[in-house]
């Protein structure tokens, strides 16, 4: 009965996207030039999206060269963890009416700041998945 | 006394190695065609490098058409919380010996299969950080 490709459950969108809400963070990746870079951050989704501060710093730059993203949470329980992955482009914030949006948005930065700047992910993609951490079969 | 940058500090390579050490999953980004993903796994420091196991499907498909790699583990504590960010060039291990060596190491993967394949890391930058999750200085 196993299978070589036994990929835990596939949660449906909903139950993704449900994980999501009820996260605080998780983590952001970019490419820039073909190297992969990842980011840990506070984030919240809102209305389909998500959304998140960083500094006008390395995180910007790396989003105007490459706007496509990846965003990961998960958590691990005993025998049990799960896993979101979000796919879609990013991008700044800059209309005053968005940002004051944004302001109104249960979000904390890891890194206090005075500046900062909203980025916002739209998806294309998202998968959630469960797994069970049991024991594995014998390898042949 | 306030910066606009205050990216946390940044812990010593050694301190850095020592909480990968003591961490059993994180997440690894690859990109594929500036596409990033990102995927949780498990897997071990050991010797200088990562040691992770993965099947013979995505993830390695893309590790062979791109090999650079970020993989980042993380904790959140309360008020505290830390990350470390490894950067570097993934390959597959073939030598039946290093495939034995690979099969003493404590790496039990979040997908038990019977067909798997080793993929080590080896680093070419390392950052760990430590972030004191207060309250930001307002914005003006």
């Amino acid at each position: 009965m196993e299978s070589d490709e036994r990929p835990g459950t596939v949660l449906s969108a909903a139950e993704a996207w449900d994980r999501l809400k009820h996260c605080e963070y998780g983590r952001l990746a970019v490419s820039v030039m073909g190297e992969p870079d990842i980011y840990p951050l506070n984030f919240v989704a809102h209305d389909g999206a998500l959304f998140m501060r960083t500094n006008p710093g390395t995180k910007l730059a790396e989003l105007t060269v490459n706007e496509r993203v990846a965003f990961e949470v998960d958590e691990v329980n005993g025998d049990e963890a799960w896993s979101v992955v979000l796919k879609g482009t990013a991008r700044v914030i800059v209309a005053q009416s968005e940002v004051d949006a944004a302001d109104t948005l249960p979000l904390k930065p890891w890194i206090p700041t005075r500046k900062y700047t909203y980025v916002e992910i739209t998806p294309t993609y998202i998968q959630g998945r469960h797994f069970e951490l049991g024991d594995e079969p014998e390898r042949y």
